[in-house]
């Protein structure tokens, strides 16, 4: 947890963000709400807790079963949660108080847990406006749901995302430690590999260095040597020779900020030819990408860039033909990268997501494309100093989406689908960096970078 | 997964089970809710998939999003789940249809998720039962409320707990099976102990192995130097020469049966006097109990005869006094081990919880206790071949209990409360095995034993 000061003044801020949206005495309340315990198997057997990222970012407090309203009008602020009881001490050891936990917050006022629906109710009866978030948790969409509460509030997401997307020194010095754990947990990966190995068991080594040395992983590692199939959870394959396995994973700190690299292997420790082409087409996408993120350049335009300078080395391979400009327009390398280049990262891997990717990824400047790919971009604003977004370009090679464009005729004219069979067992390429933007340009976060470079991949493997 | 025909049987057991509760053409319908992903940071960031148990036993199939109607009259069933569309499988590859798994399950018929309400609602609306469990999850919780369900089925939790409290051979293979990775787990735990490792360094050595070879950990791993503390899972310690290291843990396996075992350590490899008196007298009731597990046995007795040669021996230590049969009956024992001697064990570790303690470990012949430690036993039932459950005594020294008894006067005729303060620093002791009912006595599962006896423990430090 951070100083007190730190929440303290976040929420100062956000109180004088949403004073810009009413006058006073019209502002209403912020409810917040902390997560409750997630049941695995039964209600007393739950995951490992997990706090609700916009209460870390403004209570700090990472306990379950808080919850927090402040007052936009007066000021006051409350943290609901109950204290231990003597007979929860017996079990729990000694404990803080509820009040000794809020002041780490710098919330002087507290209640019970069980006072926050009338709370929320006293505010509502009193025609005042309740500000909420959307929820990740369906045990807190209940909750709001049984107050009676119905659309979360568009100026409080918009104040938070302002807020929590832009990182500050405190924040920026955690990313930095949980990528280094991030690429440590990674090299634990790389060199396991070999041929026979069960993927599950490199999993594990993976996720156990997490566990270890942080929260856990930041989310389901993939691990697999099918790169084309983007949800592929199934660990339960052996790494064959010749193939390429993608290995997509971050760790998550104690302090539940988030890292996430992407590296690509070939599992016998050397790149075949055809896998060393299209590798380094990827190699130089990431590279070309973080070359152009600065403050004011907006991250839809790295990601068409990109998209450019794929579909020209694409073309020089003969996989497509054609006008390259023609090409980025028509969306061709949707068929390659049907994701987007990157998102924000911070206290979530794809930050404030729940929030919606709309508000989060965009504004007023930058409007969703309907596009393969591009459509998928989850980040397109003007990059600003403190924004931490991913670099991560991928090339597929997806039978299932070949055939559909081949069948449906689409962008004919660019793609030479005759040569694309014999990549129809090539799998997929993925290679991403975790990004600060600076007020000059951007550097990678983690003190040191993994090997990226496919002749430092092949030294790499060969230790 | 079983092979079909298992999930037939059982399902045709419990359609027999339901039949004598109800005249043909009155019975109605079971619903069963598999689980959905539980959201971790915001619904598409979700824990590791972790299905229903009773799901899994009368269904098998391992995803997401599934559920089933049996038709206790008619004998229908149908599973509602979701086929994947073309727009998936691109990003999913070639995924099987709800048709073929739920062939694997035996079931015929198949439909929609979202038809299930209305299903649900045709029964309730031609007057017929809906029968249904007590749900584990929010999500389920709510769409149960929802489809204006009311209060879970007795008939149905009786006639589940009646068969998911005898295993079968498939279950106790796979039960053995679990068994060994988690006393591999513990082993690895165990070869960590050294003084300055921090404690959250183990646990994750001891949890990246249960995430390689299994599903993961079956229940959020206790490692700590107060054992005399149950519900604690910070990790942030350090190793200390001198104390006691509680360690238990249990690895699920990816066919998510559990295996629970509890050791305790001396960090610095060899115990105190003081220690190995309290060790020597938890281990020997260890093994009384287990010598008494055996068919037609109550384990209520078990518990109460485990307390009896635990009070004997501390009054040999001088630190209860008076006639050991009183001292029984007043629950003394209690202030020492103020848990129960065991549970049972299966798809969860503590099995069934969820559909109440009560229906699980009690039925008419043995009934809850108010007292301290027995009346927390949640397995007091008269043993059958085919139970599994946890032979788990401990001796703690927890000063604010103490306290409590010595201010309020709780059976201050037998305990020696000037003697207990020099154990205000001790922790606790607690070792735990696994056993199987079988037809003639009992058996530890898994194919050894983790070492136990005190000498045993100390070699087994020292290599």
């Amino acid at each position: 947890m951070f100083s007190k000061e730190i929440y303290i003044s976040r929420r100062q801020k956000l109180s004088f963000l949403m004073s810009s949206c009413a006058p006073e005495g019209a502002r209403g309340i912020a409810l917040f709400l902390g997560n409750v315990d997630a049941p695995a198997q039964y209600k007393n057997n739950a995951y490992k807790f997990r706090q609700d990222s916009s209460w870390l970012y403004y209570f700090g407090l990472d306990e379950p079963r808080f919850a927090a309203i402040m007052d936009l009008d007066s000021g006051a602020e409350t943290i609901f949660a109950d204290d231990f009881d003597i007979d929860d001490i017996i079990w729990t050891g000694p404990m803080p108080s509820v009040a000794s936990l809020a002041a780490l917050s710098g919330v002087e006022q507290t209640a019970p847990y069980a006072a926050l629906a009338a709370a929320v109710e006293a505010a509502k009866s009193a025609g005042r406006r309740v500000h909420f978030l959307p929820q990740a948790r369906y045990y807190n969409e209940r909750l709001i749901e049984r107050m009676g509460l119905c659309e979360p509030s568009l100026d409080l997401i918009r104040a938070v995302v302002q807020m929590r997307l832009v990182k500050g020194p405190e924040e920026i010095e955690l990313l930095d430690a949980v990528c280094d754990l991030g690429i440590r947990m990674h090299e634990i990966g790389r060199d396991a590999i070999a041929p026979g190995v069960v993927e599950q068991d490199i999993v594990g080594q993976m996720e156990g260095y997490s566990l270890a040395k942080g929260w856990g992983v930041s989310f389901a590692t993939i691990l697999t040597q099918h790169g084309e199939i983007f949800h592929n959870h199934s660990h339960a394959g052996k790494i064959q020779e010749g193939k390429l396995l993608v290995i997509d994973a971050g760790v998550e700190s104690n302090e539940h900020y988030a890292s996430d690299f992407t590296r690509t292997y070939p599992t016998g420790g050397r790149f075949t030819q055809k896998q060393r082409d299209i590798y380094s087409i990827v190699y130089e996408c990431n590279e070309a990408a973080f070359s152009m993120i600065r403050p004011g350049m907006a991250y839809r335009e790295v990601h068409l860039m990109t998209a450019r300078k794929m579909l020209e080395s694409l073309k020089a391979l003969g996989l497509v033909k054609g006008d390259v400009d023609e090409m980025v327009a028509a969306g061709v390398a949707g068929l390659f990268m049907p994701h987007g280049l990157g998102h924000n990262m911070g206290l979530d891997v794809h930050d404030m997501e729940e929030l919606g990717e709309n508000y989060v990824g965009y504004d007023d400047d930058q409007k969703r494309s309907p596009q393969l790919g591009l459509g998928s971009l989850r980040m397109a604003r003007r990059l600003r100093p403190g924004n931490v977004i991913t670099d991560e370009p991928g090339i597929y090679f997806i039978p299932a989406l070949i055939e559909k464009w081949k069948s449906e005729g689409t962008n004919a004219q660019f793609v030479n689908f005759s040569k694309l069979e014999s990549y129809y067992d090539f799998g997929g390429i993925r290679l991403e960096d975790d990004v600060l933007v600076t007020p000059d340009g951007a550097r990678r976060l983690g003190s040191r970078r993994l090997p990226i470079a496919p002749d430092d991949v092949e030294a790499a493997m060969a230790k």
